[in-house]
């Protein structure tokens, strides 16, 4: 694996991370209504940390392969939407804007993994649980629009 | 050019743009004093229209080329931070944090320059006004961050 490219991926990375410390589940989080399989606070940034160290490693690994490039564009897309989804949920509070980003999101880590099957299966292994996570976080995004409707006007 | 790559880096710079929807230039952002060269509000947009554009026509052209590596990982990165300066400065308002995040902006920028030259060198020519672009973000970042030392403080 290529050093330079895992810093330049986690770098990225890094970016979309940092929207988690500077726009952090607030006193309005807590006040919503939540499911009862909502994940604790702490969950969030260790699924993270992992997803984010597992994507640098899996973006420097497969960058310089032939045929990387439909995992390349996946990789740049879920980054971006990763990076937009947490100032629109946490920061602007647009709960249905944040589902429609979060939902796009799902699709460009399923492109990604498909992406990543034929040309790195250590790479989709590592990021399958990637999918899991959205999945539950999709969820629980769609949960808390549907539970608190006086919230949930944008 | 594969329209599929396109459309999926044009959808990253989607994400990248809509934060200049959602968080707009605001009564606060017009209260800033900003230096005589300020460039009108109408031409960010415009600008970021042509840049997001070039964007996605450079990623699609350069992703399936070999030694395309480092490119990707700078265009990755790039669109990252890109759509993090946003909510950080009109969102937050926190000037000196988006004054870091707009200079790690400037490296990525200029390492995806430096990556295309000898790939492309027409998306090379297409994409070099955004390093000029982010200079000019970057200095009145800078200039706003002195000129407004009690709006600066994060």
């Amino acid at each position: 694996m290529d050093w330079m490219l895992f810093v330049i991926f986690l770098g990225a990375c890094t970016a979309a991370g940092a929207t988690g410390s500077m726009f952090p589940p607030d006193a309005w989080y807590r006040t919503l209504s939540k499911p009862t399989w909502t994940p604790p606070d702490w969950a969030f940034p260790v699924a993270w940390s992992y997803l984010y160290l597992a994507l640098a490693f899996a973006g420097a690994r497969v960058a310089p392969l032939d045929g990387a490039a439909m995992a390349m564009a996946f990789w740049a897309l879920q980054i971006a939407l990763n990076t937009l989804w947490t100032p629109v949920f946490f920061g602007l509070k647009r709960l249905r804007a944040a589902l429609v980003i979060i939902v796009c999101l799902w699709l460009a880590v399923a492109g990604l993994l498909a992406a990543l099957w034929p040309l790195d299966r250590l790479a989709f292994w590592l990021l399958s649980p990637y999918l899991i996570w959205v999945t539950i976080a999709g969820a629980l995004n769609l949960s808390i629009v549907t539970r608190n409707p006086q919230s949930a006007s944008a």
